[in-house]
């Protein structure tokens, strides 16, 4: 018979540009998501999960006159020749919801979101391929109270999850008022004026970064950067920059003064008039509700996504500082967005529906709470019972059923019973708070060891060493005191 | 200037084979797999989320001659040529897992794993390509202690996530008990019996349908079904099949008769001892622990999977009745199963690592609770504030700001306010308990009426007339009684 070509072994590694989770990393994001979930749904938001594919036309990654989907998407050719997706984002399968179910869903749709999108992107550090979205939208809601509505959420969910108040701002601005200050400086919305006005988009979005004369330059005669490099400007006049700049830097001593400043920027121009009117609109329902300027203020300074919204723009900021990577101390910065987009449904149905929503960045997010120490890096493990005779195994697991019926998280060693420090060293890389020990002699004396493996971590971390000093690390008890000295030891360190 | 062809307007359709979850759906399947995580984490288990995608080597799904990925995943190749693939199931991923950290997970790994997989088949009417998964194994445990954890585990989750203590039985039964059985009805597993053995383990699978008469037709002479259609038979002697159909029937009076006959069974072939002496085993930790065999029973009679797996094997079966869709009243049936492959890892490192594991099918699960009217249909709606006078937006926002700082779920009217029959429908559409209103008349006298809805639905369920007939449906309370009236109301329902 002749030999069977034998498969090489695989390699055991995660694709390129995705990565596991364990244990405390999962904890901690499904702690946070349900955290949120709960203030969403306390507002009436419903929960929607649609499957992680969608087809590349409902995505609208079909470029018109290209017949593969253009990049971007993990896409593949169904049997029927349909090219089917993984979803980047939860926008476009709530776009192909909304229409799909239009008939059966209330009106307006509240629906919250949560989950995995992916990207087709060349994977770089701390750039994943897979990464979760968190977010809430309200299809079918005109108003602009749904735009607030969704700011107060969204400064509620902050402070669900840990955020104090004090730590964070969600900075809110308006399309509207950028078109209206735009057309008041004789860049209305026309088609010669297309590719200038997007210019402005992009330059003001940089204003973080140049400043105000980095953008002044390079909406003007141009800029040359510290390395000597001249980037083109786009030859606007000096008044038409001043109005621009006006703009952005807008945000007044209070509410009253940005708006007041806002109006006079736009004049008389119906777009811009309106804007503010729903910026001021927004701004009195927040503060009926109590929501002062301290969480959600009016801020023109906001210009990203801008260019995507067509009304209400907003911002969650975290406030308080970090130390980077590269050692600088500077704001933890941006953890969630949104805006109105009144185009989302229009695309399948022909019919413009209003909409508002917001996405949180989950890992940004999660990285504010780990920054900031408010989740923890390592799971409390399980109380393991060691096993020092196999024979025995029915006692203890009966030792761990009773401890479980305690509400005590606990396990006996299931591996190789031979070498006991083996157990010893399993239960520390567990992060166990206890183990319990009974071997023959203490069996027949009716007591077990409680080790107490906690101390050593408090001894080691060195915080409050006299408190712990004198304290034991093991203890004997009569076995059906195991439960009681357990749960205390464990309570002693919480 | 040429006229830019449009791109037709894309079809708002799931992908075929998909499904969309809403509301009511999510949350059920949600607090079900947190009810089963819960039981998990106290069993000292860890949660483990790994990518939607891995490579297809990895998953083992190329065939060795073979230069594209075999049928049944959803598969892509990368820029650089490798081919990737949406998870099948969650095994796979755990088998990869434990060979690439096996440096740095505890030994023995107990981990969890919950979420969706992905299966490239024709999808049919309740098929779909993406379902929900729940797994716990234990990796790198030898002892059938491990085994009995499951098996316990899996008893204890199914009574958490509601399923009353009767309503279920976890059969166990042993793959190398069957080897010793084959072995003395003179089929030792070599090459020459394989083919046999396999038309064996295929024909058991069939014993439920069959019953012991077909069984017996199918390994003899072979067997005519009502068709007249025949099926070639398997050759046997009728004193094998003696000793097959004694292993399927092997279940006695009480654990003791069943691994009595199944000693007598096996007789002296090694293989068989040594799976009788793991049932003994298993079910003296159970019963050690206190769980009988009216909870979890050895039953020969469970042959699902044991041309997959090793050694012991589980199955959960809910014995209670229900209808199905053809009007046959029948048990639900079969939720879970596992059982140990000790092949795991070794397809990566080389190294033959024990393992044993259990899955919940998720959906026939929810099924099962959804059957015995355990998770309702529909979630309950939030309290809907009308909208009367659109440019008291703020006072509404207001209440539903009240509402919610109690507790209760609210929300104010985002829709068009022009008429009002639309918000309370809309209210309807939204199974909500009460709706507020208040008009300019009201705001004056400093009172809100409160409607209630779930009257409605109750005097239409008809069950209990007496109690709400005489009820108002509406009740006019001090603004400042609001939050009280409402919580009165939506309390005398639950």
């Amino acid at each position: 018979m002749a030999k069977v070509k034998k498969t090489p072994r695989p390699k055991a590694e995660t694709p390129k540009g995705f990565r596991d989770y364990f244990g405390a990393e999962v904890a901690a994001r499904k702690a946070m998501l349900d955290a949120i979930a709960e203030v969403y749904h306390l507002y009436g938001f419903e929960a929607l999960e649609t499957a992680a594919v969608e087809t590349v036309e409902a995505l609208g990654k079909f470029l018109p006159d290209v017949d593969r989907p253009n990049e971007g998407v993990f896409a593949w050719q169904e049997d029927d020749e349909d090219w089917v997706a993984l979803r980047y984002d939860m926008t476009a399968p709530l776009a192909r919801v909304a229409a799909q179910y239009r008939q059966d869903l209330p009106s307006p749709y509240r629906r919250y979101a949560m989950g995995p999108v992916w990207r087709n992107e060349k994977p770089g550090p701390g750039r994943f391929r897979q990464f979760y979205q968190c977010d809430a939208d309200t299809v079918g809601a005109p108003s602009v109270a749904a735009d607030a509505e969704i700011c107060a959420m969204l400064s509620d969910t902050l402070e669900a999850v840990g955020i104090p108040r004090g730590d964070y701002v969600i900075r809110v601005n308006n399309r509207k008022v950028l078109d209206g200050v735009l057309e008041a400086a004789g860049l209305p919305d026309t088609d010669d004026n297309a590719s200038t006005r997007g210019i402005v988009l992009r330059t003001i979005d940089k204003h973080d970064k140049f400043g105000d004369a980095g953008v002044r330059a390079l909406l003007t005669e141009g800029r040359k950067d510290e390395s000597g490099d001249f980037t083109k400007g786009a030859g606007l006049a000096s008044e038409q920059v001043d109005l621009i700049l006006g703009f952005v830097n807008g945000k007044g001593a209070d509410t009253a003064a940005t708006l007041d400043t806002l109006s006079s920027l736009v004049g008389d121009v119906a777009a811009g008039i309106e804007g503010v009117k729903e910026l001021r609109d927004i701004a009195a329902l927040l503060e009926t509700q109590g929501y002062g300027p301290d969480r959600i203020v009016i801020d023109p300074a906001v210009v990203r996504g801008l260019g995507y919204y067509t009304g209400p723009v907003y911002e969650a900021e975290l406030t308080f500082e970090v130390t980077d990577e590269k050692g600088r101390v500077r704001e933890f910065g941006s953890v969630a967005g949104g805006g109105r987009y009144d185009d989302l449904v229009k695309r399948f149905t022909g019919q413009a529906v209003p909409a508002t929503g917001m996405s949180i960045g989950v890992d940004r997010l999660l990285a504010a709470l780990s920054a900031t120490g408010r989740i923890s890096q390592v799971e409390e493990g399980p109380v393991v019972v060691t096993v020092m005779d196999r024979d025995r195994m029915g006692d203890y697991m009966s030792m761990v059923r009773e401890l479980r019926a305690a509400g005590i998280r606990a396990e006996v060693y299931l591996g190789n019973p031979k070498n006991f420090g083996n157990q010893l060293k399993y239960a520390d890389k567990r992060n166990s708070p206890v183990a319990i020990i009974q071997g023959g002699d203490e069996d027949t004396r009716g007591v077990v060891q409680i080790k107490d493996l906690i101390l050593g971590t408090k001894l080691a971390q060195n915080a409050s060493l006299e408190e712990w000093k004198d304290r034991p690390n093991q203890y004997e008890v009569p076995r059906d005191q195991m439960v009681a000295k357990v749960r205390d030891i464990i309570e002693s360190y919480s």
